[in-house]
This record gives C-alpha cells, structure tokens and sequence, in this order.
C-alpha cells in the first residue's frame, strides 16, 4: 500500500478526471461549437503485423480559422477525456479569434472515446501494448497530416501543438519528434525532466509544502502533524476516524487507515496544483486561492490529535464538498477504475515513471523514499510488465535538448510539477516562461479579471512568439 | 514475376549482400583490429509486452580513439553483416586517425549476427514484427549511450554517425530523430526521397541508363534492343538461351525468361552503383569503370537477335566472372534466401517502400509502371504484411527537413540512388555534397591513387564539416 503513494498523486496530478469531476462541469465555459469528428489510425504505428485500425477522436473549431492557411492550435490531448480538456483549455478559445486559428483537440489513445480495442482496451498487456506516447505522437502526426490535405485552404497552414499538463510533455516531445509537422509548441506545466535522476525526487513535495506554508501561519505543520496523530488512532480509533472524516465506508484495517492517508496526501497535492486566484472547478468546484482557505482550518499545529484531525476533517471538506452536495466523503475516489486512471496507471507502470519521494523535514509528508524495484514488483503484478526507468531519457533526450526549437514551456510557481519543468531558458527558441503566482497550466486556462498580472504576461509572451512561429513558416523560413 | 522487378532492385540496390559477396572477400582490407562486442537490447523498444532480449553486436576500434572525450564515428549498419560494412568503408579508417575518433560499426537488428529470435527470426509476420527503421534506430540510440557511460573518458564525446545507402538514410534520421545522441550525421548515397511522390519514379532507372550512354556507343542501345531479342527467343529459343548465358539450371518456361530478364536488369543497376575508377569488389570483383568494359561487349545494337544477346552474355560475364572462377551463371543469385535478402525484401514490403518506374523511352530498360497494389498483394502473400505508403513521410518528414541541422548529403552523379538523395544545399546545416564522377557512396571507401578530384573534394568537405561538429560540441553550442 504504501508504494502506491507514489504512484497516486501522479494519477490525480497528472489530470486524470476522478470520476466526481464530471458531474460538475458547467454548461456554460468560454467554448464556442465545436465538431466531434474521428479518424482511422493504425492501432500500431511501429509494427506491421497488427494491422487493424482504431478511431480516434478529435474536436474541431473553425469559426476563426482564415481558410487562407490560416494557423491550427492543435491541443495534444493527454490522459483523459478530449471534451473536457477541451472546456478547460479556455487560453485557446481566447486567442482563435487574435490568430485567426483553428482549434483542433486531439484524444489520446485508451482515453475517452478512442478505445483501439473498445471494452478490451485495458483487459491485459496485451491490448495495453499499444498505449505508449510514441504511439499517441504518431497518432498527432497522421492526423495534422490528414487535416492538412484534406480540409481546403489548409495544406500550408502553420500547425502549434499545445498542451498542458502530460498533455504539454506531449506538445514539446512533438515539436522534438516532428518538427515538420509543427511549427511549435506550447508545453504548459509539463515536466519533462521528472525522470530518472534529472531533478531530485523530493522538490515536488517540498513545493506543495511551500504553498501551504505560505497560505497560513501553521497550516504545513498541522498537516505534517496529522500522520503521528492517524498513526495514533489507527489501532484502536478507526471509527473515530472514520466518523470524523464523514467517510462512506468506514476504515477497518491498518491498511485503511494507511488509505485514508494517502487519500489526504493526494488530497494536498490536488490543492497545490488547482490553487487558483479565482473561484473555479478544475478538479473539484473551490473558491478562490483554495489553499488560503483550507487553511483557516489548520491555524494550530499543537492541538490534541482529535483536535487536529477534526480540523484536518474541515479542511479536506473543504476541497471535497464545497459545493455542500456530498453527504460523505470517498478516501476511494481517486482511485476509481475510470479508464482515464486506468490509462495512467498503465502508462505510470512503462514509461512515464517519475520518481517522487518525501522526507518529512523539507516537506509536510510522512517520509517515503523513492523505491523502484518495489513500483516494478506492484506493476508486474498489476499488469504483467515493468518499467523502463532510462527509455524515455534515451527517447527524449533528459537534459539534452537544445539543439531543437520553438517551443515554450510554462511553469506555475505555485504548481509542484514545475519540479520536473524547464524554467530556464535553453535558447533563443528554447523559451521558459515562469509564472510565480501561478498553480498548475494556469496559462491555458481562460482569461479572468482575477488573474495576476504574471499570468497576464505569460500569455502575452505566448502569444507573441505563437505569432512569431505563424509569421517565420509563412514566409517559408 | 513482373512485379518482382520493382522489388529486386532494391534488395541488390540499397546494399543486400548476394552470397558470392562473402566469397570474395579480401583479406587485405585497409582496416585496424576491432573488438566485437554484444549489447542486451529490447526486442520491443515501442512496447512493455514482449520484454525479452537480444544481443546485438557491433564492433570497436579505439586504437586512435583521444581518451579525453575523443569523438565516436558510429557507423549505422544496414541490411547486412556488419563485418562487411567495417571492411567496406574505408573512409572511417582513414579519417580516426586525424579526428582521434572511436569507430563503432553496430549491426541492424535482423541481420549478421544480430537475430532477436535466431532462427526463428524470418518464420513469420509475428517474429519479423520488430524490424523496422524506428526499432534500429532506438537500438543505435541505447547502444551510444550505453558506450558514453561505460567507457571511462566517453561521457563527453560527440559522436557522429555515419553511414551508407539505407545506412546512410539510417545516419541522416539518427540525426533527426536523437539529435541529443548525435551531434551530425554524415548520409552517403542516402536515398531519403525515393519514397512516395517525392521525386519521379523514373529517374533512377534512366541514370542507369545514362551511365551505359556515356560508356560506349550502342551501349545502352544494345541493352533496350536485347529484351525483344529475348523475348523473340523465349517461346522456342530457352534452350539457346541457356546455353548462350552459361546458365547453371536451363529455362524451361515463359516465366523463366522473365526471371532472365529480370536478372540482367539488375546487372546492369549493380554496376551503375559499383561503377568506380579502380579495380574493386564491392558487389563482385571488377575492373576499374566496369561500365566502359562492359559495354566494349556491346557496341553495335543493330545486331540479329541471337548475336546481340551472345554480346549480353559477354557483357554480364565480365561481371559475374571477372575471375574467371564461374563455371556457369545463377539467375537466382540475387534472389537468395540469405538473411540480409530476406530482412530487406520484408522492409521493402512494409516501411522502406521506393516506387521505381521504367518507360523504355527515356531509359533502356523494359516498361513497367510503378503498381503499388500489385506489391500490397505480393507482400501479403509473401509475408502476411502490407506496406503502408505514407508513413515513412510522417516519420521522417519527407522533403520537410529544414529545421534539422548537421547532417551532410552525400550522392554520387553517377549513383542511380542520387535520383531519391538529397542534391541540394537545404541550409547551412543540411549541406549537399554531389560527387559527379561517383557511384554508390564512393566517398565511403578506402582513398585510393584513382580516386577523382570530385571524391577527393567531397571526403575533404565533409571532414571540414566534421570537425566543425565536433569543435562545436566541445564548446558546449
């Protein structure tokens, strides 16, 4: 149970949609119409002997595309439901009109609709073997290629990749893989150095800590003193807990009570990444600066256990039920076998392993070292394969990137997996863009009046050089 | 069988090795002492199902090689033993020496040595479903890194790669694909744009052709004359053919003749591609420009049927039997089962798909149009695979290359697979070399005293442009 902590923040944090996340999005986002249109592909883009094809799904917006060549925002999807990336992507909608753009959005394979084997997809590694990001670049390229000869007035047109998130790994890995299908890409929030031994392990922790140490005076120590206080109960107040957390089914083990204390870490890194200056509902509908909030509950580290995890209880409500609808609170919900999960944990298990550990000293965690053998035994039982910890530096290049171009990779101070992110530059063309006041792809979300002003110019940076990259392909540079 | 003449070409063409290659073999090769070595590779680098292993050898030669982070030349092997390709490109000897370089020739997966399933690697579609451009490249990749971290003094070397016709293809993608592996590439007779639509199926054959013009008068006349002559004989005359070629198993039916005339085709493409200024055994042991002797044996092409083709016989004598050791001819010599034929004729049927056409006209061969359907089925039948056209485009961009940087395009004037190479600068980076008096990567072998002024230039600038890599890296840009 305990590897699994490892493995769960980056399943939330990544963007996979728990399952809650869907029953409250709103009807009325800053997203115009759209088409829902599907391509072929080949469910093996690597390999010739599986030779059926799938449907990918893709989302189309051409009310302010200049059929002339006008240029395409292609959102490279990640690890969940294209619509929903879609209605959270609000940067893109905002600036179709400026850059007379289309806006394509792009599903990733074994996420929402574009299921290669439909039910089977997840059965086995077997049906899983073709849920790799190579296989979903190759996917983006064929279909930009495809919209490229086949919508009229689009054959020149330049093509940005963007994504935010997983989704901006993918944005900036395929500018790096497919410079001649996009002219750039906008990599928001995206960690691509959150592998191997590239950073260290534990800045992702030490960053969720920073903002809650920062939102209220001994609000990360209250938190940090909420293990040994669950520890203490965990034997003999089970029911306690479990009445205190208004939990749907009650702990019973000393597993559960380890479960409850993922769920409440997962919990705090949910809050670091959505900590937005505005009232807003990315992963759970929350007010503005969610943290600060959350907060107010947690002023007094030295209180009695109960005393504190009663307040610990007030502030998870918080996030969970701000809205007032729950009438009991999940410790199971981030770990739903929605396919978006699914997908993620299969693809946590190959190539997307990031290292992530906690010491309890520079963060507000119970101390847990990176362990890999251990995350290999879980996956090899969980999915018949193993990760391949050095394969995606071999593919990507680690740390040495900079013989490629144009592309933006934007971090939120605010968001832990700027840990993994570029935010200095490495070229001319080779942009970091850091948003200190900003949570997790802040940048792609829609304007607010509420923004600060760093978000306001990271946009304008973006923008600016989007406009760059447009002007440079038109003129066959 | 009509349609295996767009096929043979290419297995003989881009490199295969025909079983008297290995015969002829010299003992005095210009090249070092080399170590061979064995590297663990994933059969499946795109997928977490299939884990196993294979060894995959390369050899080494570090006998010039400056400790001190001197840089690597790695030759990417292609579609045969990798021995033969260290004996048969000098140019790497030659030049360790001046640049303090390593050499390292790693073999393709799927030929030489380097089986991933031994004997049972060509049984079938499932066992040949790992052999494929992007897996030798992730192999190239593995293989580099695993040197600069194991080989004490490496871990900064630049390393270039180098290599020969679909290894020169090979070298050019390397560079494109993980140019944080290697910091230039140098791509000899690579034809990287016989794919496709990309440039005219034609031209290949009619630089066959111009090369048989250039040689002699009457040549390339007696040649487009000689496949009416044969097939003025192939209903009554088989008997007269075989005796006239020397032929070791008789024609016996219509389609053997075909199977004649296919043969002589690809005689005459093999020595447009092994016609060189000196004494060499390439592909066969020859004279210096094989071509001009050849065509002595065909000067007068308005000869009577049997005449004209007693000329043929003379004229593909001198390349099959310059040694005189041939007691008779094998028309199935190029269609052997040997590993690297069989390896290539399933590349040629799934990725490496290069549309060649003949008109008659404006070259001197039989017409045959380029019929994608008719190879689909062939493949099919043959493999249980069919070639997918357009993907090769979508990997590897196609003519859209021009954000890339170091590679260098060598080709040959006289190299029929200079009509799908890049002859053009495409920017400062992307440079063309064109070696008018040379045929399949000449600029790859040994220097030799007859070596052309053209060759001569070539090697110089693209050690010039090595250096300049290599100085580079060094300097951190």
């Amino acid at each position: 149970m305990l590897r699994l902590l490892l493995l769960l923040p980056l399943l939330g944090a990544a963007g996979a949609l728990p399952a809650p996340l869907r029953r409250h999005r709103r009807a009325s986002l800053p997203v115009g119409p759209y088409l829902t249109r599907y391509l072929s592909q080949q469910i093996d883009h690597f390999g010739f002997d599986e030779n059926r094809t799938f449907q990918q799904r893709y989302l189309l917006a051409d009310q302010h595309w200049k059929k002339d060549n006008g240029p395409i925002l292609f959102y490279t999807g990640n690890e969940g439901d294209i619509e929903w990336f879609c209605n959270n992507t609000g940067f893109m909608w905002d600036v179709a009109e400026e850059l007379n753009a289309m806006l394509v959005f792009a599903e990733h394979r074994y996420y929402g609709e574009s299921l290669p084997f439909g039910n089977e997809s997840f059965s086995d590694s077997k049906h899983l073997n073709y849920l790799t990001s190579e296989q979903a670049l190759a996917d983006f390229a064929v279909l930009v290629e495809y919209l490229k000869t086949t919508i009229a007035g689009a054959q020149h047109s330049p093509v940005i990749a963007i994504g935010g998130s997983y989704g901006g790994m993918l944005a900036a890995w395929f500018r790096m893989k497919y410079p001649h299908v996009v002219v750039g890409a906008l990599a928001a929030s995206a960690p691509i150095w959150q592998f191997a031994d590239l950073v260290p392990c534990g800045t992702f922790f030490s960053i969720v800590t920073n903002d809650f140490k920062k939102s209220g005076k001994g609000c990360s120590e209250s938190i940090r003193n909420s293990w040994n206080a669950i520890n203490h109960l965990s034997s003999t107040g089970l029911q306690w807990l479990s009445n205190t957390f208004h939990l749907c089914s009650p702990l019973k083990t000393l597993q559960d009570a380890a479960v409850l204390k993922n769920w409440l870490s997962e919990t705090w890194v949910n809050l670091a990444m959505v900590n937005y200056p505005y009232k807003a509902d990315f992963l759970q509908p929350l007010p503005a600066w969610p943290i600060q909030e959350v907060c107010k509950f947690l002023k007094d580290p030295s209180l009695s256990d109960k005393l504190l995890l009663q307040n610990v209880f007030q502030a998870v409500n918080l996030y969970y039920n701000y809205t007032g609808e729950a009438s009991c609170l999940d410790v199971s919900q981030t770990a739903t076998k929605s396919l978006g999960e699914m997908g993620w944990y299969y693809q946590a298990c190959t190539e997307i392993v990031m290292p992530l550990c906690t010491d309890g000293v520079h963060d507000m965690f119970e101390p847990q070292k990176w362990d890999f053998d251990a995350l290999s035994e879980e996956c090899y039982r969980m999915w018949g394969v193993r990760p391949r910890l050095s394969w995606i530096l071999s593919m990507y290049g680690g740390k040495n990137i900079s013989s490629h171009s144009n592309i933006i990779f934007s971090n939120g101070g605010l968001d832990p997996w700027s840990a993994g992110g570029v935010t200095q530059n490495i070229s001319n063309s080779l942009v970091a863009v850091v948003i200190p006041d900003g949570a997790h792809h802040l940048d792609l979300r829609s304007h607010n009046p509420l923004d600060p002003k760093s978000v306001q110019q990271a946009r304008a940076m973006e923008i600016c050089l989007m406009k760059e990259w447009i002007e440079k392909a038109r003129h066959g540079h």
